[in-house]
């Protein structure tokens, strides 16, 4: 079985060592969203067009939290991120805001995380913004979309993301065979 | 309609005014699950056993996580956290590792955002350290479980959390109804 | 001649002891301008009726640069902000965009610095998102404009705001007596 | 008209793409200016006669924001920066204290930001040391004064910096034609 | 034997819950010793007397390291900091310069941390400074010196500090008997 | 005799230009000691036998320390680390606990300052987790071992580091000539 990487032969935590590795141009998309009610999708929607504030708080909250990987998670090699985008769809009929983000870089590592926590921190700021109106708010279906650069090449989720598809979280055996290294 | 708080008038964002509200004691609690494959989980357990350090860094990025809430959460008011619990539960047999995080404060708002961010945090920490063996683990289930002190009162999620409940995330129509103010 | 209090008898810089001040509510407001070409102002004008990205970007930045005032500026202490507003308002036949910061706390001490930092903050950042445009940008004009609570009382500068006033900054005579103590 | 670089097509907050941009050895220069009564230029010269800290908190200040340009303006790049070097001249006769700023990368991008970020951090530290005997202090005049490294070549603003030839913030006209790229 | 109050009942690390103590003022004093060849205490000295900047930078440098305190370790609570000062004394005849830190609050917890981690980033700062000429400094003897408010009332170490007394770091069996709380 | 190259010819500090140096794969190795209660170290040990949790704290806390060595070090340039370990040896018997921290980059500068920032804050963590039950514990000796990469070639410390020697620290008489260039 593959091993966690992250800790040593005693089990003890470490930043894995990646000074071998060339910097090469790297990209991950990532996705999540935000369940709430359709009355606070409207609100924000409503405001969205009128000033646009919620939505662009929200997206310049999760650039910025992808900055910050590296001192949010433990582990995580510091990264000089070369680009990220973080885009953000509300449909009043599902009651939910989609949360996409896209993040590169040139480096030894992948953007993955990065990706990740761009788009927790979008769905964590757009629930601060609404929960005074709607305190049910879930986030939820946190995923990677796809990978690219880097040894391992190219990967993408081959199942629909979760969101698009179906209500329901994956399943838990969708596991390891659940992308596809092209 | 009630009202979007972290908006003026003109609909720009600001951080809300509590300077007239009193400090009182206040608490939440939040939950969240990082959904992986079995074998995904085994590792960490089997690791737990020898050695812990995988939940322990975990629950340290998530502690840690829920200190740095007002730098991530824009309009986040910066606050005294006096207490902050993350436990992390891995369930093999539903391919799932469950987190909830419990934080206080003595302040005028409440850590609602504070107990969401640890759990959101130590998730995002559970994902990086296992991603190099299971890449389609999915976060989600993140919501707010109880909250307590401040003028709003008591407030606890009615229905089971959507992680216990069910697998299908909480359908869109159970917002603003979807808890009980005692 | 009233003392530099950053600095004990021997010259050495430290955060000045407030220990015994008594928490009160505080307020302060700063101000700034950006001058740019009134194209650029027309730029951002233009940009911010279609979606107000540039103008919440320069916002939002400038709020989370009040939460990091103690931080940035070596001497200030932490302080528990309870509120903060920015305003930005572009006037393209002068060329500029005024910038308003106010923020409040209830602690031992002010936020003057708060305002002031929220204000630079913002106004770096309006400069980062015209500079590929105009790299000619200026930032100037940057003061306290009013305060009140603690010791000190209510103070409001006397004259018009250099930036309201003419074109020019502020004499160098005009220092001590600049404001007034009410 | 030159596109405003941070927005997308549909006008929405981006980090702009470098990921193809070679790293070049760059470099940049921005001055800025304190405005204050003369007595308090007096009060810092006599204390960095006898001491230096005034001066020198100031200057390490503007060293320490230069590294977190980043953090503070939200679209910005991390850089790692390769040299930083904070001037700061106080000038009793014009009570004022000029501040310059140069800084150097070998990156994809330029560091303007971080050269006004480390002038802007200086002149609030300054600010802060000498608010409690003389609150009318004015801070302005920040500019980029020079650039060099990248595909724009070398620039440097034509007129002598505002500070250094007038009393009078730039013209709204100077705008586009301010530089002169050679 | 008395608890690890950082460990819960199972064993893991949660931040201890301080709620419902009540804020009351607090102070605590740390020292340490950076130990260096004669010559580069002389290098430092010839230098703090032309300018001043080497000390006031490890000073400065102290004064912002017990501001970030609760977010380099894990478990300390965020504290709204009242006073910091550090000292630092060349003795060029011993080869080291010593560290003082003096640290205050009003909270509901001490400020033991924040005076070492203080005393710790001066020293590291010292380090740093001196490092091209002399790479075989070493940092030691960081203790709590003093330590006052709070229940459990005014703490000071009996013997004089390991840096005054002795050369020798203090023997393994000072332990729980080392202070006396009065 | 050689320079404090963080001063410039007038004293003033500076971060020094490393533009011009390519780089490198460096690595440096630096280590300490926390001093305390033999039984502290056994409640330590004990506690790790059941969990680990105490030792992990410790050990993620020195990794994140070196990830922030630049924002804690004034003068610093900030790196993008490859490698973090950092391991903590409880020695009953003699009261203490060792720490080693091994950092790794390609860059301009060498990784020194990281690892004795990991070894600083391991040690602090440690002393927040047993401050409770003794409050006398020294921490000491930190000190680079060894160093590679860059133009200085390796270096490592001639004699056995402080710790392992002998309970003395370093005379002051050992400086410049205490370690081997090879």
């Amino acid at each position: 079985m593959a091993d966690l990487t992250h800790l040593d032969e005693a089990g003890a935590a470490r930043m894995v060592d990646v000074t071998a590795k060339p910097p090469t141009a790297r990209e991950a998309v990532a996705r999540g969203v935000v369940h709430m009610a359709r009355e606070t999708v409207t609100a924000i929607v409503d405001r969205a067009v009128a000033k646009g504030d919620v939505l662009a708080v929200a997206r310049i909250a999760g650039i910025q939290g992808a900055k910050r990987t590296s001192e949010l998670i433990p582990l995580c090699h510091p990264l000089a991120i070369t680009a990220v985008a973080v885009e953000l769809e509300p449909v009043v009929a599902d009651g939910r805001v989609k949360i996409v983000a896209r993040v590169k870089t040139t480096g030894p590592t992948g953007v993955e995380m990065e990706a990740l926590t761009a788009v927790s921190v979008a769905a964590l700021t757009l629930y601060d913004m609404v929960k005074a109106i709607d305190r049910a708010v879930v986030i939820g279906e946190i995923c990677l979309e796809e990978k690219s650069g880097g040894r391992s090449g190219h990967w993408r989720r081959v199942a629909a993301a979760p969101a698009e598809q179906q209500e329901t979280p994956p399943p838990s055996g969708r596991g390891l065979g659940g992308g596809r290294t092209e």
